[in-house]
Formats: C-alpha cells, sequence, structure tokens
C-alpha cells in the first residue's frame, strides 16, 4: 500500500500503484484479444467487399484475422518495430481490414491516409507521421504518385484488384503475406501503447495528428456495442459505409470484430444505388453515414419505389453534420430508422448518441422526432460540458449557449509530436471541441454550429445550421448550406447557397419568404444562390471555406 | 519512448509506461464517473424497494446518488481512510445501493457479508477482512448479535425500517447522513484501487476475499450492457433478486446505474409470490435469479394462472447452478425467455452469456433450446479455456472434459491477504474455476460438475448435474440433488435425493427406469430417497455438502 504519485522525467514516466489495490488480474484491454476471441468465437460470421471492379469478395471473420496475423508476422520481419507508423491508403475493404487488425497485432500504428485531400497536407501528413511503410490498393496508385516525393515511404505494398503490373519501387501484398514465416511470437502491449492514428483535417494551421491506444479502441467498442437503439450486436450485419480513413472508420470494423457481427464494405463505390444493392443482397441491419449520404439514398428510393427491400428495422448511425429533422422523418416513412451521433477525430470519434430514454417513452411522435434531431447524451465514459467565453460552466437549460468541451478515456490528451495546438486543452484537463451548442435538462445536446460557422451580424450570432434545416425542410431543396461572408456595414451577413430537387424550382423570394415564417427578420439570408451540388469535404461534408471564399466579395446591392 | 517491464518490491510496484504511447486522456474507469453521469443524465428513473414490513419506498437514481454522496462525505469525516472496509449486513433495498455507491465514491471498499452464513464463519470473515464500520437492517439485529463479539466493529450504524430502540453501542445510519456537513471533496481514485469485495463461502479451507477493482466494476457494467439478448439497457427495468451480499449483487445495481435503468429491489421478500407481485407491478423488463427461483415462480404461475401480467419479453439471467432444458421451455410457454449466464465470486462475477449466434439463427427451436440450455460463450474481455488433469488444453470438441480456466479484467488474480489457495491460479495466469466442462466448437461451455461433485465410481466418472436435470425433466419431481456417497466396491455409487411436487407421486424404481432410458445402466443412481425439500445454501444453492454428510454411511443392501 502506497500513495499515489505520478511525475514525469525526459525518458521516463512512473506511476505508482493505488493506496489500496484490489486483488483483480492485470489483463490488458489489447487488440490482441479482439482477434483471438473473434477467430475463436465467430470464425464462419462473414465479412464481405464490394471490389473496385465491383465485384463482390466473401471471406470471413476467421480468415481475415488468419490473414491479419500473417501481415503482423511480415511486417515484423520486414522489421516493423513497436510503434512505427504503417500507413494505408485503401478504399474500405477485406485488406484494410487486416490493415486495421494485423498493424496493431504487431506493435505498429496503422495510420490511413485520407485519399481525398490535397496532395501538399497529404504529403505533409505522411512525413509528419513518419510513415515507414505504404500499404495501398493498387487503384490508388495515382493518388500515391502525387505525394510520393514528399513522403518517402521505406517500403510500398501493393493490394493488386487488377492486373496492372507492379510499378517500380512497389512490392506486393500477397508476396508480402506470404513472406511471414510460421514462428511470429506477438509482442505483449501496455493497453496504453498506440494502435492507430489519424490526422484532422485542420481548419487552422496544419494537419494535427491523434494516436489512438488499444485500451481507446476496446472501450470505444465497447460502447458502441451497448444496448440501446443502435448499436452493434452478434446478430448484426453492420454495413461500414463512413470511409476507413475517416475518423477512425467510426469504430465499426473493431467493434464488429469485438461482438462477431458481419461487416459489409462498400469499396469505393459509395453511389446510391452501389450502397443500396448491398443493404439489399447482404441484409444489413446497422449502417452510418453522414447526412449526404442519406440524402442520396432517400431520392433513389423514391425515384425507384419497390426495387430494393430495405431489412425491416435496419438502422443507421448519422453524424459528422446535422440530420434535418425532416430527412429523419422522410427516412423513417422509407424503413430506415436514423441516430444522431456526435463526434470528431479527437473523440475516436463518438462521444453522443441520439437515445428516447424511458422517461421519455410516453412522448407523442412530434416529441421524439425533436429529441432525435438532436445530437443525443453523452455516452457512458464521456463526460460533456459547455462553457462561455470566460470558460464558465453553463447551466443545461437548453438556452445558454457555449463551446462543448469533453473528456473521456477515448477522448485526445494531446496531438502528436504537436504543442502547436495546446490551447485546444483547458487547465482542468478537458478537450475544446470547437462547437457550440446548447444543452437540455436531459443532458442532450444541440450543435448550434462549429464557432467558425457562426454568422456574426451586427454583433448578434446566427446560427447556419439552424437555417441550413429549414432550407431543407422545403420541398424543392436539395441541400443548402448558409454561410456569413463579410457585409460593409453590419460585419457579416448570412447568404444560403441552395441546390434544388430535380425537376423542383423555387426563388430566392420564396425561400426568403419560407425563412421569414420561422426566424426572425435579421435572421434571414439577404441572399439565396443557386449553385447545381455543394462542394463537400473527402469525408462528405459541405466544404464552407470553399463557399466564403467564393462568395467572399459579395455583390451587396 | 521506452521499453516495457514491471517488478516488485515489498513497498512500491512500478510499471513503466508503453514503449510509444498514444495520445489519449489518462481518464480513469471508477464509479465517480458513474455516480456523475447517472445524477446528471438519468435523475428522475426510479429505483424501487420492497421494505421489511411489505410497503413500497419510491425514490429516484437522483436522489439515491445524492443520498450515496452524502454517505461518502459522512464516512469521511467519521475517520474512513482510503481503502478502509465498510461492511453491510443489509437485504436488498435502497440504502443497500447507497452503500454500494457511497463507500467507494469515499475510497472505501464496499463490503457486503452474507447474512446466511454460519456465525462462525461470518465473524471470521468480517475480521479477516477488517471491517471498520458497519451498517446494518434493523430488522437483521439479531444476525449481528451472533457474531458481535468476533468482530469488533469500531462504529455501527443501523436502518431503521421500524420504531425498534437503538442497541446500546449503536448509532443511526439517518444521523450518519446529517453529519455529512458540505464540503466534501471525492478523492481522486486510481482505477485500479480496491471499491468492493465479496468471500467465497470457502469448500475447502477458510472463506476468502475477493477485492473488486473501480476498473473491474465499470468494465464488469459494460459487457452486462452489450446489445444481445439479455444486456440491460436504459429503458429496462431491473430487478435485482440475487441477493446483494452475493457475489457483488451480479453487478446489477452498478450496470442499472451506469445505464439509467430503473432499478426494483425486493427487500427481505424473496418467496414466488412477492416476486411476481413486483414483477407485475413495477412492469420489470429484466432480472435474475437462481435456478430454484424460478421453479417456484413456475409453479406460482401454474398454481394461479391470470393472476400475475408479466411484461411481454421479460427475460431473466440465470447463473448459480446448470439451468435444465425442460424449465427453460417451461418458462418460455409462461412467456419468460431465460439465459444462462456462468460466474463465480472470483468472476465478479459473469464470465458467460447465453446467447444464439446469428451463425444459428435458421436452427429449430429444438436447436435454440439446446444451445440456450448450455451455459454460454466468453463474454467480450473474458478468455476461457479447459484442461486436462496433466494441465494440457483441451480441444473445443464437445467431448474432452476438464477444468475450466479464465483470465480476464473482471476475473480475480489474487485472494485478499491470503496466499492458502494460490494454486487456484496457473504458472501462466489463468485462474482454475474448479468446474468442470465440455466446450464446442462454438466456444459455449456445457458445465459437467464441480470438480468435488462429479461421482466417481469404478474409476469412471459420472457427472450429477446430467443426471439432475434429467430427473427435473420427470413430470413428478420438484427437485432433485444427486451425490457421490462412498461404496464398498466400486468406491462411490450415484444416489438421488428427490423432493416431488405437491400431489405428484413416483417410486424410486420408476424414476430410476426413467432415468435408465437416457444413461448407460452403471450410470443411474442406485437408490432414491425422498425428502420433504432439498437443503439450500444461504445463496439458494442446493447444500450437497450436507447431502454427503447426511448419506454418508448408506444401508447398501
Amino acid at each position: 500500500m502506497h500513495r499515489f504519485a505520478t511525475f514525469h522525467a525526459t525518458t521516463l514516466s512512473v506511476r505508482l500503484g493505488p493506496v489500496f489495490p484490489g486483488s483483480m488480474m492485470d489483463f490488458p484491454l489489447t487488440l490482441a484479444h479482439v482477434a483471438a476471441r473473434t477467430e475463436r468465437l465467430f470464425p464462419s460470421v462473414e465479412v464481405v467487399a464490394r471490389k473496385p471492379d465491383r465485384s463482390i469478395e466473401r471471406s470471413s471473420w476467421g480468415a481475415v484475422i488468419r490473414r491479419a496475423r500473417r501481415l503482423a508476422a511480415a511486417l515484423t520481419r520486414a522489421g516493423l518495430r513497436e510503434g512505427d507508423r504503417v500507413a494505408t491508403l485503401q478504399w474500405n475493404g477485406l485488406a484494410h481490414v487486416e490493415a486495421y487488425l494485423g498493424v496493431p497485432l504487431a506493435g505498429g500504428v496503422c495510420h490511413p491516409l485520407n485519399l481525398r485531400l490535397h496532395p501538399d497536407e497529404f504529403g505533409y501528413i505522411a512525413s509528419h507521421a513518419r510513415d515507414r511503410f505504404l500499404l495501398v490498393d493498387d487503384v490508388l496508385l495515382p493518388v500515391l504518385e502525387s505525394i510520393r516525393a514528399k513522403a518517402p515511404f521505406e517500403r510500398i505494398f501493393v493490394v493488386q484488384h487488377t492486373n496492372a503490373p507492379l510499378p517500380a519501387g512497389c512490392e506486393s501484398y500477397t508476396s508480402l503475406l506470404a513472406s511471414a514465416g510460421s514462428e511470429f511470437m506477438a509482442p505483449q502491449l501496455d493497453e496504453r501503447s498506440a494502435a492507430s492514428m489519424c490526422y484532422t483535417s485542420g481548419t487552422t494551421g496544419r494537419p494535427k495528428g491523434v494516436l489512438y491506444t488499444h485500451r481507446s479502441i476496446l472501450l470505444h467498442s465497447l460502447s458502441q456495442a451497448l444496448a440501446g437503439d443502435a448499436p452493434i450486436a452478434q446478430r448484426d450485419c453492420v454495413f461500414a459505409v463512413a470511409p476507413m480513413f475517416h475518423v477512425n472508420s467510426w469504430g465499426f470494423p473493431y467493434t464488429a470484430a469485438l461482438m462477431g457481427a458481419k461487416l459489409v464494405l462498400p469499396g469505393p463505390h459509395l453511389d446510391a444505388e452501389s450502397l443500396l444493392d448491398l443493404l439489399d443482397q447482404e441484409r444489413v441491419t446497422l449502417t452510418s453515414g453522414v447526412p449526404t449520404i442519406w440524402v442520396a439514398i432517400r431520392d433513389a428510393l423514391r425515384a425507384q419505389p419497390g426495387r430494393w427491400r430495405l431489412e425491416p428495422g435496419l438502422r443507421a448511425i448519422v453524424g459528422g453534420s446535422a440530420l434535418p429533422e425532416s430527412l429523419l422523418r422522410e427516412m423513417a416513412e422509407l424503413g430506415v430508422q436514423l441516430f444522431h451521433c456526435w463526434g470528431m477525430t479527437e473523440t475516436s470519434p463518438i462521444g453522443t448518441y441520439g437515445h428516447v430514454k424511458s422517461t421519455q417513452a410516453d412522448f407523442d411522435d412530434e416529441a421524439k422526432f425533436k429529441i432525435l434531431a438532436r445530437q443525443g447524451y453523452a455516452s457512458p465514459l464521456v463526460e460533456l460540458r459547455h462553457v462561455d467565453d470566460a470558460g464558465r460552466v453553463l447551466p443545461w437549460d437548453d438556452e445558454a449557449i457555449g463551446e462543448l468541451q469533453c473528456r473521456g478515456p477515448w477522448i485526445a490528451g494531446s496531438y502528436f509530436n504537436s504543442h502547436e495546438s495546446d490551447e485546444r486543452w483547458t487547465a482542468d484537463g478537458w478537450f475544446r471541441t470547437g462547437d457550440v451548442v446548447a444543452i437540455d435538462s436531459e443532458g442532450v445536446i444541440r450543435i448550434v454550429d462549429r464557432s467558425k460557422d457562426l454568422v456574426k451580424s451586427g454583433g448578434e450570432w446566427i446560427s447556419s445550421v439552424a437555417l441550413e434545416n429549414a432550407l431543407m425542410a422545403h420541398s424543392g431543396v436539395r441541400e443548402a448550406a448558409v454561410i456569413g461572408v463579410p457585409h460593409p456595414k453590419w460585419q457579416e451577413r448570412p447568404i444560403a447557397v441552395v441546390a434544388l430537387r430535380p425537376g423542383a424550382s423555387a426563388t430566392a423570394e420564396e425561400l426568403q419568404q419560407f425563412l421569414a415564417e420561422r426566424f426572425a427578420k435579421w435572421q434571414v439570408p439577404d441572399a439565396v444562390v443557386f449553385v447545381e451540388a455543394l462542394p463537400r469535404t473527402g469525408v462528405g461534408k459541405v466544404r464552407k471555406s470553399e463557399l466564403r471564399e467564393r462568395y467572399r466579395e459579395f455583390p451587396w446591392s
């Protein structure tokens, strides 16, 4: 028995044990357990992927884990040391799941690169992470070319989906696996070892790396499988639509593996028809995606009623941006129950889930939709609060608006090799999310805006999200973004950028009138600009920075 | 970056960090998080208890947590230091839940005493644990008298359910709470700190203490809430029937608090009618209990059809001893889905849950009942194996029979202040459960027997459990136990001890014939003894040791 203490030295961090320790085993939470469990208990559960050529490849958790172990052995033979980063440049496919598990099993860090980033940013990330090896889909070799000079990987292994010859300096992934040998001894890892990493897209300054640990991944997976409205159970068929290079694939491959659920992967084919084909053919019960994907799926289901037969009770976890209540209702009518979650790269990513509580079970549908249109309450092990500009903690009255802060075992405590953004953490250890929220008395958050997306007009804040949600409820509107543009008198004024539904027509005045019924006059955008489609980031979010740039010099009349 | 190492010294255990640590927050898994979460998110969810006088007391998680915090503050003022043990001698009631949470919030260890033990054993346990304080229900003061001399508690606080005056040397629990003051600072605890403890009933040697940690309790609670067939969700109404002094109350109060589920407590009234009244009135959705409780409930439901209206889909987690398939079927017909779990004091207690896997979804009901009559497969984070007498790991072929061993973050790694039973752990760190099992290719265990309950006849093992299950399927049998008794020729031979259903009649020959249709001739018990009821332990298990003693000198003819 001895006192608890933590102290740091440059080469050693020492933690003394608890004052009165319990008598439980010291069993680390690592992916070695996940691999052992899944291989032993669920070897025949399917893992299914659409390949780049659109064909379907059927495998099983037993085979995927065996290959992941082979990858771990081969990388170790190739010289991987504990903590070394292995980058991936891959679509959602079987080999990518093998990397997600196999690299950490070898003690390495799996680092998925976001293939939709600008080559400069992309190169910076691979070189800042000091990625030693790269696993790349052959169909993505052109993307690799753009950064190869900037990120001198020691070795590049190509997952071959086509018969194209290997480029110079590249090796075959199949040969890598074949080199595994048979006497691999997996390292005994501390649960706080890094297992994977992702970079934030970096709205200010350079992109920042977040290193997930074995512990954080396992705890996040458990939280994703907790009984409620949209958890992952063994019996589920999980469709991991969100790109695996985006915020650790929302944790889906890890949670599906831990629970032994069937996993379906869309490959590069993210159009609504391809997704609907898999939802139907594989009898998907749980999926995920940003709201735009559900807009496209809604439109496809309406355009061709009866073509796809979705599994009754199909649930979808939606995150990435606010989900308009209208879409929630429309999808419910089409047989898909959408659930909000909230999170970001720094939160592994999921921090909240949308649930109707047992104390609200008697509410009518109207009231329940209102709850589900919010962003949910904190997952077990995550703590939330919101604070004003002076750092004062605000009340949960659904009125006070402030920055959301969080803490928990799967929330980042720092960025990898960077102190540039240390102000993202408060002195008392909370992470500043940059999201501006209200919190109601039930602890359910309502995202008012990203702090950078709020429009500041004449000293008053206008929420672009609220205006966008209202516009999306208009029958003619397919998608809408509201941005603040510099204004000579008001500092900033909102304008709406709108894409109409095919065949629909609406005038700017009509939409402004539509909003005027719901908002104060000074909150209604001064102009509506019609476009074919909104520009999107690599992960499907509206690229507001581009819109702000485009309309920076707005011709105020 | 530095190498991982662990070394032990008498006064200091030091752990170096991981080679390449991640960048996640250092957020400890403690009950402080559970209390904060529940108080904030689920203050109005009900906690309901039946009091000793049979009246119903209605409270809420908000009130229970406030009182638990007051208890923590008051105990701290009373001199509680981190790691000090606080014993409870209480039925399942509100004050007991307050102790479960409040004592660990103060950094103390909550130690529920099993009030059904023999006074000698009971006194030994309280004194071996060095319990400083005691929280006792007034209706249990007579039990306390029997051990008070053996366990000199520093202070005794009485939860007063009646108007009886306080005995000399006792103080009132209400006054204790009132002494809390307002400036309590909860200690910052390491997650490996002890939070609660239970003693095993000690089949050989003295009882042994198991110290659960904050970490083990949180992880066990997460596992109990994982989506599947019988998890605890926020929307559930959980009935904690198993006595809270039994294996940490099966974790139910902690899991219900973490998830924000409604909790119902039966007080001392464990008869079938009282339980059924609460199941009906509180609309219970999930409960638990040893198989005997379900035998009594089945009989009551059959005797008075239509009297109780159970919640559709009511689920019950059953453990403690093997569940006869016949009971599983009968309860399903009565609208209650029973699920097996397996565990013991050393496993927090739950290590496995009975589930039908997605790969078995197409099986017919017959085959599914066969699966559910087994004891399930390992929970996430628990690993299982079975070994033969020479310590060789056996194959999962459902034929090889050996001792079940397990490991995981909520499995005991040692006993408190005792090295008497160090042989319970293997050299490679697994816990020897003493249960003899077969494991099928799906990883589902089938408990053949407790190693001490196997009957060894002429060098061959006979499973008492298999014979008991078969006997229980006979329409006239209410309960049955099979034990081995010394035999001049065969070393041991099985005899059956049987209690018939009210009004039923059956002869020994009839039951032996019934068994002979299902077992080899040499496995059929040589005698059947009829009794009114089987002797039970404090937790409702058949007291086989007593039966073996009673029939030790069996008059073999």
